[in-house]
């Protein structure tokens, strides 16, 4: 069986959560199947490891999951994105639209030197709004995308179209029509 | 250097916050050096190798970061304890005093068999609330904490002795007096 295939499979459907009528992809089974974690990494390690990344970004906090064990396997500096307030240093900040209300988000100011190629690792790319919001702290701070990695994408949110004016780099293991 | 004294070095000390008086331990610039978050893991993974551990306990959020790489470093299941609402399928939840306030935490109820051991990470040791709160709801699923894995312990704060009464194996990387 094809990888993405098996990460489709692991996916559990739970209804009406967070809200009714949507469908929301439980990743978490996947994380309770160790070979298939080392399969995803794996893959994601060939993938991207002649590639010019300077490093990972990962988006609190399901992107912390497999965002900084890639990290460890590329190894390259893996920065997170959180939640406004929940990080100690300065930090620059993006309040952003997203699929059930708005947020904001913040990176440590000192994470990413000017320049650096960017990867940008969540587990899901919905509406695209975080991975915009990463995309636009990573411009503040001089630095670039230099493509988005995704553990499922829901193509009928059409979040690729909203995030590809900063990398046409998209990379999702198993999407959902 | 030892190992200890490098995530000692390398942990960034942020005064008054989240509030004034506080000295706060940032982890973050430890992530920022794969070639360190290597040889935490090389450790940790040399530690619990033999032991019989069958699954991994990661504490939302800073938790999510290694605790899933040493999970798939180890072969086993990662469960992510997380706080309330966050979710999707079902829960069993616990409700716990913290350094800062109080706060409610869930685990998915198919997460950890009966009789299973587990190891309980996260990235701090401070008063020890979340760490028991992890313990307790190891014990609702019938399971039990074999040890506690941590990267930083503030001593002073004496949250060691508030989990040993679960499991007193508890390893920190780098404890601070």
């Amino acid at each position: 069986m094809e990888l993405s295939e098996k990460v489709r499979k692991a996916i559990r459907n739970v209804p009406n959560f967070p809200k009714e009528g949507i469908q929301f992809k439980d990743i978490t089974p996947i994380l309770s199947e160790p070979k298939l974690v080392s399969e995803i990494l794996d893959y994601w390690e060939n993938v991207y490891r002649s590639e010019p990344i300077d490093a990972i970004i990962g988006i609190e906090s399901r992107g912390f999951m497999l965002g900084a064990a890639l990290a460890e396997r590329l190894q390259k500096p893996f920065i997170p994105i959180r939640k406004v307030g929940k990080l100690p240093y300065e930090t620059v900040t993006f309040i952003y639209d997203l699929e059930y209300g708005s947020s904001e988000v913040e990176m440590h100011k000192d994470a990413l030197k000017p320049n650096w190629n960017v990867l940008v690792h969540d587990d899901l790319l919905a509406t695209g709004g975080t991975a915009m919001a990463a995309a636009e702290l990573t411009k503040k701070m001089n630095a670039q995308v230099y493509g988005y990695c995704f553990l499922v994408e829901l193509a009928f949110l059409e979040g690729r179209e909203r995030i590809e004016s900063y990398s046409k780099n998209v990379d999702s293991l198993a999407i959902f029509e």
